[in-house]
């Protein structure tokens, strides 16, 4: 059985009343655990605290979380034990998010589950962007009026169907971390960050980055035939996309944005793309809670691959 | 929550000492019963029977069965079911399909469930046409060496995210089984063919047609955000695609098609499409059972829809 690189995210921004900062690494701990992951490693600067997970990662500042889990992992669970550690009533901004898992059978809940419950504990809305046979996100988010602060700009590039000699040579087992950071370019994009990355056994890849409140985070599932690699981060990573389009050849890939309203509208942000890839869908909304949304699907036209795949 | 319409389809073709048509109704009861579907009604002329069923099609000729499930249904459960009324050993071919689904987690197996079970019966192999992240389409056939009959030409025609003035028309409640029909030109097509349809409340319907020995059935799954409708037979369906297009305006459709090695490669039946579509992706492999397999996906370039769904 392959694994379910698809993640999902939880992101939480409270008001001045409360600093995630000054809590114990025990609560992160039992917050971590209640989704059936653990913490790996972490790194930390002034402003921020960066935990590698056993599935995907946790970022802490002072006033908001973002807690991303893959695999067969219980987010929703890990929602219950924060209102444990800080006062709901101090949240200014929830948002929950699920992209479309391929091995959806083994996960503990369903996005329709988990809205039932955020529900019943907020005022909410919960959408789905991109049609059912598609790549598509789910999210749900706080009603409760927010104003994002200005440069609160957040990206995820999420890349499906890695090139075969890509998907053989990310899942050598004995590439290093190291030979991963080197093959991504990491060290030059991200010049004057701090990096914790991690390479699990037999493969897949995580790394966290951060820089005063900047932060990157890629998580890979090389395996061929469910390959993907995603990509969030507040960096200007537009920049670097074709970079990574080249080193990584994928098959299709999805481009998501998230601007503060009173900035330039998200349907600026889309994407140029170059031939062999195409346009697919553009799906945008202003989200009651002060965002711009976007997502952008783009895949390769000309397919690398026109026979079907042995399943053992 | 919304239906399944993605089907699983099972057909096994006997050898000379088999007659199933001379098998008793309670037999077919029985079979339906483990599927955890129910036989509504049944048609047949002096070459077939055709069976509609709560969840999709059941169709027996003297040698072989094709049964057809969606929703819920546990198909891998008949399998089992068969070989109790019939010999496992005049079995000269047995191919098992399921289509990706869009609410997997609702499903009692999943494709690797069944195929450890298929695995454990025959030899055979398993295949996955598609992406894990497009339309894809897993089979098991028998390795056993099959000759098909030249005539045996089988052709799905599968259809995602009907236009949004198509679902609505179709989930009106008041709308009969004749005004589908009627709405979908099947008189006009059907010339000479015993019809037999139904309209589930409130709304999803199937039809089922034969011919001599041929067959059509079309099964709808109307309701918006997943709107789905799967037609399968051994009919000149070519012929009629670009009426079928133009009447339901899909987002994106699937053709797939299985025609005897002896006859002319699959490829050279790949569709032509006319803008606003595009051709996604063609996949085709010759299985050893006998037949060439294609799978030709095709996705309508001018989305019609940008904005995202509310989930309720």
């Amino acid at each position: 059985m392959e694994f379910e690189g698809s993640e999902k995210k939880l992101e939480i921004i409270f008001n001045s009343d409360t600093n995630l900062l000054k809590a114990e690494q025990s609560v992160w701990d039992a917050i971590v655990k209640e989704a059936n992951a653990t913490i790996l490693s972490m790194i930390e600067n002034d402003q921020q605290k960066a935990f590698l997970l056993s599935e995907s990662s946790l970022f802490v500042w002072s006033d908001r979380l973002l807690l991303i889990t893959c695999g067969q992992t219980s987010l929703i669970s890990s929602v219950q034990e924060i209102f444990k550690h800080f006062s709901k009533e101090d949240i200014d901004l929830l948002i929950y998010q699920r992209k479309n898992e391929y091995f959806s059978w083994l996960q503990p809940s369903s996005f329709y589950d988990d809205i039932k419950y955020l529900k019943s504990e907020f005022e909410g809305t919960a959408l789905r962007f991109g049609e059912m046979d598609e790549h598509h996100h789910f999210i749900f988010h706080t009603k409760k009026s927010y104003t994002p602060q200005t440069d609160d700009n957040t990206k995820e590039f999420l890349l499906y169907g890695l090139a075969t000699d890509v998907s053989k040579k990310l899942t050598n087992p004995i590439l290093s971390a190291l030979d991963i950071r080197t093959f991504l370019n990491l060290d030059k994009i991200l010049n004057g960050f701090i990096i914790d990355d991690y390479k699990f056994d037999p493969y897949g890849y995580s790394v966290n980055a951060i820089k005063d409140s900047l932060y990157l985070t890629i998580h890979i599932t090389p395996q061929e035939g469910s390959s993907y690699i995603s990509f969030e981060t507040n960096i200007n990573l537009e920049d670097h996309l074709d970079l990574f389009i080249e080193i990584l050849r994928p098959s299709s890939f999805d481009f998501l944005n998230f601007v503060p309203c009173q900035e330039t509208h998200v349907t600026d942000a889309i994407l140029k793309v170059k031939f062999p890839y195409e346009h697919k869908k553009d799906i945008y909304e202003t989200l009651s809670c002060g965002y711009h949304m976007g997502l952008t699907s783009i895949y390769l036209t000309s397919s690398q691959n026109n026979k079907p795949m042995i399943i053992e």
